[in-house]
Formats: structure tokens, C-alpha cells, sequence
């Protein structure tokens, strides 16, 4: 053993901690395509030895995680003498390893025991459309998730420490104000559009448009914005997410025969997620100069590219003749129909995963206020579908008819995840200020769209974004990227033109 | 901690020691996932990580494997009251934990160091037809592996202890009398056949045969026997193999559009591994007693339903009709033609992958032979090219004219795999052990297999095979199983009767 004692006095405590956690991301890396392939690959019957597999995987990544050694070498490391850089990838190590050596195992397990009930019994409320079933699990799991962040600082709203599990480096309070800009200025748009006698030209886009052409379709939009096969592949699932490491990012799509756009915005959303996945640095695989930044920026680029680029006007004008050789039936489609249709906002849809750019942000923002809600103890579980049901009467000006459209809508509660839905909105408004700041600095972007270049948006995207991994917090980043502190008012300038223009609307 | 405590004091060693198997074994089967997909789905360019994450899972797998604690508990089950089951089981997880503990870290990673050079080295010889490019990674990987013996066992032949790490429980001295007599039998045998003017009815399943169409006739062939799809599903890989669990066993396969029935016998092939993993109880999964038995067994099953029902007259008379719906240019062949063209002899072939049942164990003998000298250093490692055609001309009648043809034909080497092969030869010899004992137990199994009723040998199978996993040893196994010791009398009476009839010779 004397060989790996002089390579360890050789090697720094800094190079020791990476090597720990590119350990431990390995392990993180083998679990998410386990994870992949169960959603995609996996036989029916394959469930109990494939969770079984899952969960020793988790533990042993929380058991590399808060073992002692990864804390003597975060000390060792952090009293070294680092470049900026490497104390980044310090601080995210640190960050994570004080949470998760500061919630006891038992709790942990505990949690998980729970989701793991949780989930059949949200499934059996949802399709019975009771929620009272699935009212004991939610109160458990909020307690839980309570007693979980209190551990980790018992000082604070523990909503606030839980949505660090998801964007742990933007302040809550920042964030809430952001959401609040877009809520003041959105009801009003909405409830300008639901009044406005504009009929968009959708109907060629409603029909019968078969899945094997949809795929022909999304796998030739793929090939237009130029995802990269060797890196990558596209496969179908019932809810469509992408995962992998800058070696192998792939993404997922699902094909519903009357929607060919709703496809092909899913699919490129999903590329977004894998071009900033494929965009950080190869030779920092694993550590956190490797690894991306948390779930807003992540969905600023899935956003980016499906809102900005694929529901453009500029791309349809590129992409309608690929669209109308799949599908012949829309032959005399003209762009601005393609546009219009692409950005529909769907008045009477309750359902979040179906919901236009829009009014997403409302079903974002109904989650969020009932959460907070919750967590602080101001709303009662049982109170739960009024409280859920007036807030889309008041910001939609829709109400649901039963739980199953209401508040059991969404899996996430039966996983215990708290403080997560702010990301999807945060990540929107993000990638509109991103969005123009690469329009600043690219000349005629979307000229270059319309032209099919794209890569000049992916180098802007890579050189401001992903190459840097984690080692900016979220804001640092927006700087960085934008000169500007992260803002609202991009994503609001945004709605407020293409909203006003497509519906007429007083404010445009 | 408490109630850590409180557990651990009420279960026995036994249990948490297959808690502790169970990590081991779900961290194994993860990679098992990791390496299908690598094979199967991954796009090129993913290698650098995936190779990672393969790496981290195998090391974690040792360090359970060789945590003093694996040894106290052990130690302190073998002290306990155990039943039959428990003590095979017990017994199963103490050989790994010896022969693990036994061989010293450095040595494992430089045997993984050089294997990882070896590969490359190897695929550029066997492209140049060089073996001299890859004879000194032979060298040290035979050194390394000396070493690697006599770490495990100073005082055995070292082939002897590294056929154990392939097929741990059978005694090499009976493994080389049975290969012994088939060698004995097979080499006039075959030159009986080369000598013969028999030409056996085979042009009618030679030319062009459309992949999509052969992958559509497999399927079918896998509905015939009563792949459980439910639990397992099909792909494409270079080199066809199967693997998973009990709960989710995958088989792929390969199509060459000139061979229409290698791709079906490669596939029932696979569905035989398959349908041994798929018959482990679901009850013991992660523990010795739902884990397969080693690689001779496993190999008799594939072989079992490859030779014995594959290429028998009986499944052609059953599935002629189903390959003739697919490939309509074979329609005036009769079941005899058929059943001629699954079993030619192949009198010039000298690929091992490429060859037939009786020729093919002419292959493993040299290769068995060669290393057994090599290891002890009877041969150098120089004049292996010669020493392996020269055998060839022996056995098999034929000489290589170049390496890549002889020597370097198969990649076992660059990995380091020395003692594999017999298990090859070991598993045909005993499926027809095992087929004469179902056939005796199952009434009529020729005609069931006519019928397509495979339950009856499918269930004898997971009976008197599967079900045990890994209790019995090998020995055992055949002998509970068959009533007999395990022998070479079964297949050498099988092959004598089938390929006299087939090539009229004087023997049969």
C-alpha cells in the first residue's frame, strides 16, 4: 500500500475531494440512466429489482457524500491556496455536503418511505378525483418536509430551504418579487386576451397527424437545429424529460396524434435541456466545473430554445415547408398561420402540462402561493381544492370542476418536492433576458434563425453559459451573460409585443 | 441511532449479511444495466463517461465485497444455526469474499490498467493480421494474471485457479476428461465429414434475406417459444449476449442478410440464457439463491434450447411454415431441407463464432489447450501463432493462413480471460445431459416441441435448474437434476446419431 500513500501525499486535498465526487457523480451518472431506461427502455415487470437498484444507488451516493473523509477534505481543501475556479467547485461541494449531513438518516428514510406510499395514493385520488385520499399523505409529507428543514437551519421559512434543494443560489426573496412582477402584469393580459374576439388560425394544425411521421418530423427539427446524433438520441415517453452528462445527453419526446406542434415545441424544449448539458466542458466531467448550474438556468435553456427560437415567427419561415412535406394537409398553411398556431393561448385549459407560454405561469404561480401557504401552516391541507380552485378562478378566470383538474393535477406532491415549481417560471423569464442579450451581441439572429445557423445562438449559449458549469451562482451568471441583474422586465417586454401583436391586445 | 442499534441486535447475521449481498449485487446489476446500454442504446462518443461510471460501480463493488465487515459477518452466519439454503448461500458469498480478499488492490488495477491497453493493442493486430504487435500485452497479462493465481493459491496449476473465477465448482481434473473424450470422438469424426460426399440441402437459405424481415422472424420465434415480453425485450448488438435480473432479462441479437437461420439460432441461443435468469425466484433476488449458477450451467441452457430444440427436426417442423411466411423464396423447402441447413458442418471455417455444434468444440480445445501451456510455460508466448495452426490442422483438418484468422481471432485474450473457454464446451456437454433427462420425464417432448408446447420443458427446467439458483454446486446440480454425474456420454451419443444420419457416416 505504500504506492497509494506517496500518490496521496503527492496529489492536493483539492484533487483528492474531486476525485471523491466525480466518485460520487459517477455513481449519481449511473443512476440517471438507470433512471432512463426505466422510463424508456424497461419491460413492465422490471420495477421491483430496478427500485431496489435505484435506492442502493442513492444511499451509497449520500453515504460518499457525508462520510467523514469528504469532510476532511473539504477543510483541507478550502485552507489550500485555490484559483477562482476551484474554490467554486469547493463552495458547491460544501453547500451540499452541509445539507446533507445536517438531516438525519432516519428522517431521510423516512421520507422516502413515504413518497414511496404517497405516489400510489395521489394515483388512486386522481383518478377517483378525491382528494381527501390523498390529504393524509400531503399532511405527512409536510411535516416531514418541515422537520427536514429545520435541521438544516431552523432560523428560516422553511419554503425557503426547500426551494434551495432546487435553485440553491437565488434568494427566495428576489425570486418572489420576480413572480410578482409577471403575475401583476400577466392576469390583466390574460383576461384582455379571453375577451378579445381574435380568432387565431389554428385549425389546420388540429387533426389527424400519425406519430411515425410526428417522429420523422421532431427527428428533422432535431437535425435543423443541429443536435449532435453521437452524442445523443431521441426516444419516446409518457412524460418526456432529458438526462445524461455532456458525453451522452438525450432527450425524450411523446406524440399526440391531434397536436404535431405540441411534439415538436416538447422536442425542442428537450434539446435546449441537452445542448446546455452537451455544452459543459468534457475535461471537467464530474466535478462541479462539469456539472450544470441548478433548475432555473437549466430550464432558460430548454425555454430558450422553445419559445424564442421554436414558437418564432423566423422559424417557422425556415421550418413550415420541412413541416408541411410530413404532413401534406397543411399545404396551404401560410407562416403566420404556423406562428399563430404555435402560440395559441389555450383560454379554458386547466391542466399545467398543457398550458400555452402564457398562462403557464399562473398554474406556476397557484403551486407556489399554495405551498408557501401550506409549509408556513396559513392554509390547512383540507382547505387545500377551494383555496386551489379560487386562485385559477382569479388569475384564469377558470374554475376547476373537480380535484383530479385541480390540485391533484400534478405528481410532484407525492414526491415530497416542495419549492420546486418556481424554477419552471423563473427559467422562462430568464431565458427571455438571455434571448436578447444574444440578440445584442449576434448580428442579425434572426435573420440566422430563418436561415437555419444556429450555431452562432448555441457558441453565444456555450460561451456565456455552459462552459462555466456551476462556477457561478444563478445571478453572477446573469451578469456575467447579460451585464444586467436578472430581471422580469425582458420576459414582460416580451409577452406584452408578441401578445399584443398576435391578439391585438390595448397594451402592446 | 438508536433504533439502528435495536434493528441490528434483533435480525441475524445471516440476514443482514444478504442485505449486505443484496447492495453488492443490485450495485452489479446496475452495471449490468450500464453495460446493455452501452452495447445496445449508447450513442458513440458517450465511451469516456460511461467507462467512468463502470469503473466507480465495480469499485464499489469490491470494497463491499472486502469491508471487514462482509468478514464478521461470515464469520459470525457460518456460527449460526442455518438452514440447507442459507449455508449454499453463505457458502457462495465466502468463496467470492476469500478469492477477493486474497488478491492485493495494486495488482487488480494494474490487471484493469493493462487490459484497458491490451484492447486497443489487440484490435489493431488482429486488423493488421500482426501478432507480434500484440504479443507483449499477451505476456503481461499472462504474467499478471500468474500473479493474480498465486495470490488466490501458491500451491495449484494457475489455469486451474483461474477457471475457477469462470466456473467455480467443477473440478478442472473432470472438465479436462470430459472435453477429453469429446476431442477424442469429434477429431475422426469430423474427418469422417470432411472425407464424406453428403452435400447436405442448403442453397435454398443462402442469399438475400432483409434485416427488417429476419428481425420480424425472430420475434416471431420468441412468441413461439414464450418469451415473457412482460420482462425482457429484444435489440441489436454487434455481439449478440443477454443479460438482467430475474425481473428484466434482455436478449439481442445480430442479422447477416446472407444467414437468416444463424440470426434464429443465435436468438433462441439467447433466449435460453434469458429463460434460465427469468426462472430464479423472484423471492431471493440480490442473494446467491435467485442468482445464476456459473457459466458452464448458464451456457447449457443457452445451448439446451439452441442445438436441442432449435436445431431440431421437430421446431423446423413446427416453424418452416413461419420462416417460409417471412422469406417466401424458401417456400418449396421441406422441413428436411431445413433442418440440413441449420446443422451443416462448415468443413472450412476457422471462426470460432462462425461455427457449427460438432466443429465448434474443436475451437475451444485449442484455445483450452494453448493457454493451459502457456500459463504453465510449456509454450512461449512466440510460438503461439504456430502452436494454434498447427492444432488446427489437427482437429479441425484446416490451417490458418494468417493471425487474425487463427490466434487473434477472439478479443477473450486482450481482457485478460484466460480459463473461459471450456465453459463454452463444458455447457453444450451438458444441455444434452439435461435434454435426454426432460426428455425422459416430459412424455412425448418431441412432439410437444412439434406442437409448440414449450411450458412442459420450460417447466421442467426452472424445476430441476432455474429455481435452485446458485445452492447446488455444479456436480450437484446435474446430478439432482439428472439423476447421473455429469458426463460427456449424452451429447457425444447425440451428436454420433445426429450428424451419422445427416452425413451417412460409417459410426452411426
Amino acid at each position: 500500500m505504500a504506492v497509494e500513500a506517496d500518490s496521496e501525499q503527492e496529489s492536493s486535498a483539492y484533487d483528492r475531494l474531486m476525485e471523491r465526487v466525480t466518485k460520487l457523480n459517477n455513481v449519481g451518472n449511473a443512476a440517471g440512466i438507470l433512471s432512463w431506461d426505466q422510463q424508456v427502455m424497461m419491460p413492465d415487470e422490471g420495477t421491483p429489482a430496478r427500485s431496489q437498484q435505484l435506492s442502493t444507488l442513492s444511499s451509497i451516493q449520500h453515504d460518499i457524500l457525508t462520510a467523514e473523509e469528504t469532510g476532511e477534505l473539504l477543510d483541507a481543501a478550502e485552507s489550500e491556496d485555490l484559483t477562482d475556479e476551484q474554490a467554486a467547485a469547493v463552495r458547491e461541494v460544501r453547500r451540499d455536503y452541509e445539507r446533507q449531513t445536517s438531516v438525519p438518516n432516519n428522517l431521510v428514510t423516512e421520507i422516502s418511505e413515504t413518497t414511496s406510499e404517497a405516489l400510489p395514493a395521489w394515483k388512486e385520488a386522481k383518478a377517483e378525483s378525491d382528494f381527501e385520499t390523498f390529504a393524509p399523505y400531503l399532511e405527512k409529507l409536510l411535516d416531514l418536509k418541515r422537520q427536514y428543514a429545520e435541521h438544516i437551519d431552523p432560523d428560516r421559512d422553511p419554503y425557503e430551504v426547500l426551494f434551495e434543494d432546487f435553485e440553491p443560489c437565488l434568494p427566495l426573496d428576489q425570486a418572489e418579487e420576480i413572480l410578482a412582477d409577471v403575475r401583476e402584469q400577466l392576469v390583466p393580459m390574460i383576461e384582455e386576451i379571453r375577451e378579445s374576439d381574435t380568432e387565431l388560425a389554428v385549425d389546420t394544425f388540429h387533426g389527424e397527424f400519425p406519430a411515425d411521421e410526428q417522429e420523422a418530423l421532431v427527428r428533422d427539427a432535431l437535425d435543423t437545429l443541429g443536435y449532435p446524433w453521437e452524442r445523443g438520441r431521441l426516444d419516446t415517453a409518457p412524460h418526456p424529460f432529458s438526462s445524461g452528462t455532456q458525453f451522452d445527453a438525450r432527450v425524450t419526446t411523446r406524440f399526440d396524434e391531434s397536436d404535431p406542434i405540441g411534439a415538436l415545441m416538447s422536442t425542442i424544449h428537450e434539446f435546449g435541456h441537452a445542448t446546455y448539458t452537451l455544452g459543459l466542458p468534457d475535461e471537467h466531467y464530474g466535478t462541479p466545473l462539469g456539472e450544470s448550474r441548478d433548475l432555473s438556468v437549466h430550464e432558460s435553456q430548454s425555454r430558450l430554445w422553445e419559445n424564442h427560437v421554436g414558437r418564432s415567427k423566423a422559424f417557422w419561415e425556415l421550418f413550415l415547408p420541412t413541416f408541411q412535406d410530413h404532413f401534406p394537409s397543411t399545404a396551404d398553411a401560410s407562416v403566420e398561420d404556423a406562428y399563430e398556431a404555435a402560440n395559441q393561448v389555450f383560454e379554458d385549459n386547466l391542466i399545467r402540462v398543457e398550458a400555452d407560454e402564457l398562462t403557464y405561469h399562473m398554474h406556476i404561480l397557484v403551486r407556489f402561493e399554495i405551498e408557501r401557504e401550506l409549509l408556513s401552516g396559513d392554509l390547512a391541507v383540507e382547505d387545500v381544492p377551494e383555496a386551489w380552485n379560487d386562485k385559477y378562478e382569479e388569475y384564469l378566470g377558470i374554475r376547476p370542476e373537480n380535484d383530479a383538474e385541480g390540485c391533484l393535477q400534478d405528481i410532484h406532491w407525492s414526491h415530497g418536492s416542495f419549492g420546486y415549481f418556481p424554477t419552471y417560471s423563473l427559467g422562462s423569464i430568464m431565458a427571455s433576458q438571455l434571448y436578447d442579450a444574444a440578440s445584442e451581441d449576434i448580428d442579425d439572429l434572426e435573420g440566422k434563425v430563418r436561415a437555419g445557423e444556429f450555431d452562432p445562438l448555441r457558441e453565444w449559449l456555450r460561451e456565456n453559459v455552459h462552459q462555466h458549469g456551476a462556477r457561478y451562482e444563478t445571478n453572477d451568471l446573469v451578469r456575467e451573460a447579460t451585464g444586467e441583474e436578472f430581471t422580469a422586465d425582458y420576459f414582460l417586454d416580451y409577452v406584452t409585443a408578441k401578445y399584443g401583436d398576435l391578439y391585438d391586445l390595448d397594451a402592446a
